[in-house]
């Protein structure tokens, strides 16, 4: 951007393609070409117009092309919590797969609450853009299918087969049986489980994943050994308080997000206790940080950057963008990482 | 949303503020009025409103009325990366910042790229957006003194005096100084520096800081205890091995951010090296999850909620948005948080 265009310019904002074209030498279908990100343009030619760009300070007005082409070249991410870190590596995520494409997220927040996630979800919708991407939240079936009515929508966190719905969701309960299993196998008998919100359909499934695993190794739970999370570290921190408080035996603890590990790793410390050599510790999700925790953090991986990344190449997909056949397609599964906060049971 | 409109209805996408307002039994002001985020309507009004504009499926087509009214109801927030616990807390600032203002965030990110920053900024302004939040990155004054002729914008990390800016910067030298002092205060005489990368702003200043507190100590400073980071976790794990592997003395370290901090204290953790008993560590930000560290890390705080708050407020005001005066109006200044990562020195 020029402070001081010369007097000859348009003067700014009301510059037109045919201005940007004149300047730069080139054909206005050339010109449209770049601001629609079609790649296959002369770099030459693209220089010259980027550079006219920025000396007429010509902004693309794409309420008004909206109007015309129908595609403002943007995808709506309607997330969560801006600030969490489960979330942030989802949208990561599909910022990484719209790259190259031409296509630009806009990020909005919902946080949980249906009335706002469907404001905003309008929102998004009253902006033109061309396709929706939902990571988690609480909007219904037959809200997320409506919404596809309109324009192709992914939705993550929910098994949902519908036309123009494009869904991401993991077996849960298979999820907390993997990490059940792990700590039965490594000879724990005394194991407590630090659960996710009742309300959460995903803390449910997790807790009924801890509960099989013991169905399965013939081993009987004791229901005081579980307790109600709320999927932040404060929470995991209490209950591993409450756990300890009420006198009762356990070697491990399985906790339903890595949050919550973080949070009852923290109450152990403060209690004198080692991980994992007086109790072992299993998380979910693999947030980034898990690597770097002392000592690293054992969990199971829900692989949020793929899953961000898949929904982008789905609602693309439906866009009929052109992808490169060699683009990698991660496989979207629950895995165990077993890293330093878990080890044997002291028999 | 219904999924099937009764026949009576317009078809939908087709229903106009007048169907609305026929629907509810109010006046098309007052559709408008709770359409542009004015509190002051009933709330049997809007009740009626909303039940309206839910069965009509209206959506309100911006784009058309921000040729008309010049006003979308949004703010673009340009970040840099969207999975960057940095930038997320500043994100969250300005997203609590605008809550109840009747304006949504519409969040980008900028990867740090010139370029890139300078496009997501247009495509912000195509798209409408009534003002503009940039979180650090680095686009030039120039660039945000000119984008600011077009809008209200509110920049982050840089202090920067002129029309239409609201800058957010603190002096980082200073901070880097509290952090070193608050060592030699413990008694640490040979401290290292793992530095941010050479190209920040922010970097420099902190390492000046490092260097002052030295000289107003009358310490002398090992160059070779300084090793350049690149302010991610493995950079900070790097740096702290390749210290160890330079068999250098050193008895505490200034991180110059918390993620690099973590990734040393996990280098130290590898070495069998006790934090804080062999060697104390001071970070910067104070990252939520610092509290959740074992030991809780001692840290300079860059209070980046506020800060995204003060941005929202401030371009709110200069929108001419109607604020309640007992908003809460933070502080803006760093400030040392000492928790478990460092203690006296061993004489």
């Amino acid at each position: 951007m020029s402070a001081n265009p010369s007097p000859s310019l348009p003067p700014p904002d009301t510059a037109t393609v045919t201005d940007v074209a004149r300047l730069a030498g080139v054909s206005i279908s050339t010109v449209s070409r770049i601001l629609n990100g079609n790649s296959r343009v002369a770099s030459d030619k693209r220089q010259a117009v980027e550079a006219a760009i920025q000396k007429l300070q010509f902004h693309p007005n794409l309420s008004a092309r909206s109007l015309r082409s129908g595609s403002t070249k943007t995808v709506g991410v309607l997330t969560q919590e801006l600030e969490s870190l489960y979330f942030t590596a989802g949208a990561q995520g599909v910022e990484e797969g719209l790259t190259g494409s031409g296509f630009a997220p806009l990020v909005v927040p919902g946080h949980w609450n249906p009335k706002e996630e469907l404001d905003r979800a309008r929102l998004l919708m009253a902006r033109k853009v061309d396709a929706m991407i939902i990571l988690g939240g609480s909007l219904s079936d037959d809200q997320i299918i409506e919404i596809a009515r309109h324009l192709p929508t992914a939705i993550t966190g929910r098994q949902l087969t519908a036309p123009n719905v494009f869904a991401f969701g993991f077996d849960q309960a298979a999820g907390g049986a993997m990490a059940t299993r792990h700590l039965i196998e490594l000879g724990h008998r005394r194991i407590a489980h630090i659960s996710g919100p009742s309300t959460h359909a995903d803390a449910i499934e997790r807790k009924e994943g801890f509960l099989n695993a013991h169905r399965e190794a013939q081993l009987s739970v004791d229901p005081r050994l579980i307790v109600e999370g709320d999927y932040q570290e404060e929470g995991g921190r209490r209950a591993a308080h409450q756990l300890l408080d009420a006198g009762l035996q356990f070697s491990a603890v399985f906790c339903a997000n890595d949050q919550m590990l973080w949070g009852a790793r923290l109450a152990f410390y403060e209690r004198g206790l080692a991980v994992p050599d007086d109790v072992s510790l299993v998380g979910f999700d693999d947030l980034a940080q898990c690597r770097y925790m002392t000592p690293p953090v054992t969990t199971v991986r829900q692989p949020m950057h793929e899953v961000g990344q898949a929904a982008a190449y789905s609602v693309l997909q439906a866009l009929g963008v052109a992808q490169s056949p060699e683009r990698p397609r991660a496989e979207l599964k629950l895995s165990l990482i077993v890293r330093g906060t878990t080890c044997k049971a002291v028999s």
